[in-house]
């Protein structure tokens, strides 16, 4: 048979059929415990279920069952405080744990992965890990949702430029444009507590394919993990990786967020903008120019937004055209949702923190609402209001805006008569139209950016995140 | 002034600050109505609802009503017949409308535009578009889960090879593997219902950027066109395109799904697995080879994967690191969300329709599964059962595999005196434990392919589809 | 045998062993005449090169190739002149011409696809098509090179801030910010021309799969139609779209190159930057605010790189995993194709149009140089030249930056004790170092931003470019 | 002042203007010494060509150049002796490097960094490394020509199926398929030669964006570190990562390559196809199924071609809408860059590897190529020769396919007189067209799969290789 002394085929808790030992770099290249590891603690928890099963099915012994449940914990206790030694040969989590138990408990260990495969059991620890870290992202959102509420709280006075294009567009509120990212943000965990729904199925007893034909439990181990749903169809089971591909998704529309979030925090600490300073501990200096004060950290998160997008297609091009069921190409979902979900959360966590130590310059934003004619739409408003048809009164604000341009003023500085001129309709009343506070104010429709409306919204925000303003 | 005869910027709606007419190229490259044109039902459906609102809230007469109204409908009667002349100077379904109406009915139509600007309009119309399309989406994920149901009905007692890695794992029945296709699409028919809770917000409203000063009645809309929820923050609101992201990402795992369901179709139509003959009417030839009849269908399926998970990935970088609110580049969401939609739902309409005139070899399928000790499991199962611990079990399982490739037979045709040397367990009941069907009828657990398991999925999935077998 | 009354399957040219005539939806569903119709040009120089490869070979008499040619010319002009109805049932370019051949000119048609098959006649027809892009995107992104190198000419003199992390860092020239532009424009022609030595392969006679066995000659039809070398493995050359992918990714630096200058022209046009102004012509209007002036153009040619990468992506994943040879899937590589190739024309011909009608405000960008300490940089460099190390010589300019900010002054409004308090090596001859000009103009190494360079370094493109200043 | 006890902001080497210390959280965001300590060498490299500039235009002494020279390659040993603490808050490569090494040479540490930039230093560092990085793939590249130009070599008889569309089209040499991968290969060996070129050109000079005052000499530098080119913008210099684009362009290429070898190599494993064994040590088993063998090799490297993608998309993504020069986003580079290439790199070697442990069973391939009326294009020949139009020839031969399959036979059984009812032209030499042998052989139009053109393209690739056989 094989030679023990230079190892055998049967090192592998596999190795059964085969006659020669694997290859080193076989081993080199397939092996994931260097990246799966991660999923320990989710591993021995679904195993301690399993095992559980296991005895009240009668398929393994009250004692066997007890003998797995303490190896378990100590292993675990084991990996923890850094004392478990991973092997790269044992290929994963699964095999590393399986091997240490068996070698600590004996037979008992031996017995564990009764009526599992890997196929049903990765399955579980990812959707075990993920349940959680779905919990965790929406920790962060809500921290990040809590912290632009209280910025909205102590800016709620701030008037700002509203772009579009990036042109000055109308004049806002500070306060509103902040909401509208804790806005998006709530959208992002109501995005992901829909795909928790589809993460919260247990997949084990799938077994490799097929199903087993031991007489096993699922409901029960459901039970047990707290799993609301059992999967419906062994196949679909182990040939699925949707509730990654989904967690990726969401994880994209996070760090979509971020970007533009992030995109803003850079052009408002342009010496052009200057509407915010980032605290110098978020900030780095130029190796080279002693004067450089960098806003590394939007720049960094804007750019990562590329690395999330990047492991969302590595998987949906992976899994196109996979035949049913597992196939080892699968093995590859792990690495980009890890490096997303990591991504993320860091930047999730590192932007919340710097907005607490990010001055926002109130006189700044608001003297630039004094250039750029941003109350041309009131002025138009006003004409609709004097029963002029909107699309008139549009041309009408144009030619007046046209007219300033010529004669270098803004609208507010622009003579009554010069504007009787273009439109007889306006009268001496069209002052407080065209005043910046006014303009805010006035928006006064659903969702619309008037002090009164985002004290609302800002309200129903602060009551849904429990804060009491 | 604009010379009226070589025509004036004021040809345009918003032309009234402009001082020279656009360039042709200008409107060349950023003109929309050769693919926003597909919304003008929905464009009309929103600016009726608009106009009924503004009769109510008085913004406009009961006689301005009524003749924006009928002019609509007289409109969309006319695009219908394809009697309506688009325009590309006038940029969008939105001005082509406007201008047609304001040609048709004089003033009135020149107030429609009140209170609304085309950066909530859009949103809106892509919103009551996706909505109708989340709805024929579903329809036509229904119409293959009942061609897998049906299939699986006929085919209830056909035993093929289950897969994994593509080496032949366990036998299951072939309605097994058709239901966890039906399982994945009804997956994706949750995951667009989620993702159209979120569509289903009313945008309008939010005007340009903050909102408006007129007093509209935002709630009042909503109702009108069905939508529970009205969007909470202007700014955000004319910023958002999550749910086109969204949209797109429920496409890509529909394709995702597609495309592995036609890889098995690719394969089990080739000569060397042979389980399946699609029907003539819907192969096509060789333009050189005579003999060909190529699988066109799944393959074009298959291919297509490529593309809308190309449209998801355009409208990300897109997206990314866009200051608010609205910018250009948002325009350039429309023409990768239209294409990806036609791809899929062509994609699973030739899909469903086809499975219909394709043949499956029941004789082949089942004689595929004499080869590849596929009842190798069951062999460890049994000695499980002999109490043998599994990871034991599945060694002497492997040794028994190794020895029948070096006699050349199967496992069923292996002696009993050969099996009980590499363990004393076996016994002569083992026979009916290596019986492929026996195999497949003991994968009792949830889930599993056991044909009662089978069945009960399948009534289940039926009743849900609302199909009496 | 068939009705001929409701049509046969030998409707098809390949319909010979179909025993049932294709379904409406497969026609549908597989059709590209809608798309591929564009080689028609490319199509017919290539089967008219065929024709007198077979002529010449023998495989076809004298006067039959004649007849083909003849009737090539014709169809090619009915095409040009609209006068061609291409026919979706015959399926592509090549069977809507080879029928339409035969149709006029007899059993000589029937001829033509001698020792040919689509598989090798589509790969030519894009290679052809795809040479001929490669010099029309040659042509486009000289021009914005010339347009470029023009307005670097005009502003010779003029000088801006340098940004690094959107900061401002060291003053340079506006020809110098332009030319880095011009560089990479360039760089991507260098990279098309390698693209192109790629495309420029012949793979006709590839056939099916494996050659042929009639007496063709490839190497004639090679030189007859320009192709340096031809195609050595048959197998590979059918199954090949490397070229298209090359393709695509060329298209995608240009793009992205576009984009990055688009997103300077959108930050440009702001009323905080105000660096430029962009003609009317080339700017948009809102539908609501009368006072809007927007950057449409270069906004959505930012915009269109996430389309310029969907299009490289889904080609990847189409092709990601597809045995050989031809397979179905790969016909998806045309629409992406096609669609970058569209976009990028598009986005570097209105780009270099609308810089034509764009002003550079010289005094705003030199008035931006002023705040930011921009010759820190050049205070550390004095110091380097008075033998400090560099890097306490960073320190010392970053400290007197420090004490700049605290008395509110810029660099060279400190008077010189404070510098001295700080570093007693600054003497009276700094203030030369801490002018703008003076910044500028000592950065003399290759590739800096001394006029010098600049001056040199656009003499060297104008004559690459064959203008003559 | 910073209290020296808690450390104070200048211990960063670029601290001076700043009051507070980094946030650890900022470090830990932004910290790249965990990834880009991979560049030490090349860092080193480029430092010590950058002093002996520095001496040669005596911006340092020659004591000072030899003081950094040697604490460099003291450095460089420590670090490759695994002696050397890369510290994260000194944030990358280069910091560590320059820290450590003016600790321990003292000032004339601090005199290396005069008139560099870590903008252009990053620069030169990666095309320093992605320099070497080429001539390794080359080096892989190469390897698996050769394999496959062997196993060409050994199975020049062998005889298989030739597929499109995964059906079986022509027959064809063995070595003829496996030479269109070697093609392929050498495809990708020139197209990373062309990206070399654009690499090979020497950033450093260009400084933090505009060049510096101080008196360097490019040129040496470039003749040091062996530059053909020294770049000619500074500003484009220092935004530039088109090289890292392409180059992991380049791999997507040689990975989606590997791809198609992968999913043919799963194919020919599989029971149906059962072309190829590969050896047991480059297959592993199932957890739970004891007689799997699977081809986990090809599978995950079809997989990892995913992942290839999303490192380009990741980038392309992260470039977009960069303005110039420098970003802080362009971090993002180097960790898709590594992956990539460390996924093309191990996917290429194992591949080389894995293919001289694979069994080529030339019996089932041959066998294959019995079923499918595989010589029905000879056929269609056959005619053509007799002077029927091609195209009739192919509907002869499409409808003798018909009767073929009407009577269960293979072409080559079919009786003569059953042939002469469909086409009077077909007489009794018909027979050797039908041969699979006569087929294969008759390809002998160049880049055919005839044996003798075979010969010579495997020929020529040993030669071009250096193989003498």
């Amino acid at each position: 048979m094989n030679d023990p002394a230079k190892g055998s085929p049967s090192d592998k808790l596999w190795g059964g059929r085969f006659a020669e030992q694997a290859a080193a770099s076989l081993e080199d290249f397939t092996t994931s415990i260097h990246y799966d590891s991660r999923l320990f603690h989710h591993d021995i928890m679904g195993s301690k279920a399993h095992a559980r099963m296991l005895v009240r099915q009668q398929l393994i012994t009250a004692e066997e069952g007890e003998a797995i449940l303490q190896g378990l914990d100590d292993i675990e206790a084991d990996i923890e405080a850094g004392r478990f030694r991973f092997r790269p040969e044992l290929e994963d989590i699964h095999m590393n744990i399986e091997k240490a138990l068996t070698d600590r408990i004996g037979e008992a260990g031996a017995r564990l992965h009764t009526a599992r495969s890997r196929n049903d059991q990765i399955n579980l620890d990812m959707r075990l890990y993920l349940r959680d870290e779905c919990e965790t992202l929406d920790g962060l959102l809500t921290a990040l949702q809590r912290r632009l509420a209280a910025l909205a709280r102590k800016h709620l006075g701030t008037i700002m430029p509203g772009y579009t294009h990036l042109q000055r567009a109308q004049p806002v509120l500070l306060a509103h444009h902040l909401l509208a990212y804790a806005t998006m943000f709530g959208r992002d965990r109501g995005r992901l507590a829909d795909c928790k729904k589809r993460i919260n199925v247990l997949p084990l007893g799938a077994a490799a394919i097929a199903g087993t034909g031991l007489p096993i439990d699922r409901d029960q181990v459901a039970r047990d993990l707290g799993f609301p749903e059992v999967s419906v169809n062994s196949m679909d089971t182990v040939a699925d990786r949707d509730f990654v591909l989904e967690t990726l998704f969401c994880l994209n529309l996070v760090q979509l967020h971020l970007s533009r979030l992030s995109e803003e925090l850079v052009l408002w600490s342009t010496k052009e903008f200057a509407f915010i300073r980032i605290g110098d501990r978020y900030c780095t200096g130029s190796s080279l120019m002693p004067q450089k004060k960098n806003p590394d950290i939007p720049e960094l998160v804007r750019g990562k937004s590329g690395r999330v997008t990047g492991a969302l297609v590595s998987l949906l091009m992976t899994m196109k055209g996979l035949p049913l069921s597992y196939n080892r190409d699968m093995q590859e979902d792990k690495e980009p949702l890890f490096d997303a979900l990591d991504t993320v959360k860091a930047s999730l966590a590192i932007t919340c923190e710097m907005l607490g130590d990010t001055v926002f310059d109130a006189e700044k934003m608001r003297a630039a609402t004094e250039g750029g004619f941003m109350t041309a739409t009131d002025l138009a408003d006003y004409l609709v209001k004097k029963n002029l048809p909107f699309r008139q009164a549009h041309g009408v604000a144009g030619r007046i805006v046209a007219r300033c341009q010529e004669l270098g003023c803004e609208l507010s500085e622009l003579p009554l008569a010069e504007m009787q001129a273009v439109s007889p309709l306006i009268g001496p009343d069209i002052g407080s139209s065209l005043s910046i506070e006014g303009s805010v104010n006035s928006r006064i429709s659903a969702g619309g950016t008037a002090r009164a409306r985002v004290e609302e919204a800002l309200a129903a925000l602060e009551q849904q995140l429990g804060i009491h303003s």
